[in-house]
């Protein structure tokens, strides 16, 4: 669940946003854009959590795939449908990775 | 909830991690590091959710305050504790947010 990305540098893009109450069809989008995303060239990942508050940041090769990722048709069709319907109030932040280290338990 | 930081460029400190199935402790330092970090330098805010993974993204004015952070006594404890007991797995990355943008629906 936690990312295995490459060596930095690397990119991510931090979205953190809010739901209205009523959030008709938003399941079926997010599911149809994760899997859109695994074919997008340069994705190197994506984790998500959502408890009040929504926080997806998913991984990037460069801010090009970014770009390309933005104008994905399907991907315009949910950014469209998230501000008509879905979202409450969202940020997005574009970051560089500059450096990353991890820890994983030994059994 | 969603962090009110400045014009970019600044920092994220991206920690994503999955717990231990017994967390003893831990909500108690989770408090106690929230507190304390409101009146860290540079500090700009944090965004946080957990379901399966956790993910939380603190903000910062530059690299030098999240170096002093990561030297802070309440944290390098509960850094300690968090490896010994708490945390399946961690990774941590510090990237420099170079654009962002937001959204807020009107009332």
């Amino acid at each position: 669940m936690i990312s295995n990305t490459p060596k930095a540098p690397y990119y991510a893009v931090i979205f953190s946003s809010t739901l209205m109450d009523e959030i008709e069809g938003y399941d079926d989008m997010a599911k149809k854009i994760d899997q859109e995303l695994e074919s997008q060239e340069g994705f190197l990942g994506a984790e998500t959590a959502r408890d009040g508050i929504g926080i997806t940041v998913s991984y990037w090769k460069d801010v090009n795939s970014i770009l390309k990722w933005r104008d994905n048709e399907l991907h315009q069709l949910a950014q469209r449908e998230g501000r008509l319907k879905w979202y409450k109030a969202f940020k997005l932040r574009i970051a560089k990775v500059e450096r990353d280290y991890g820890f994983v338990r030994e059994e």
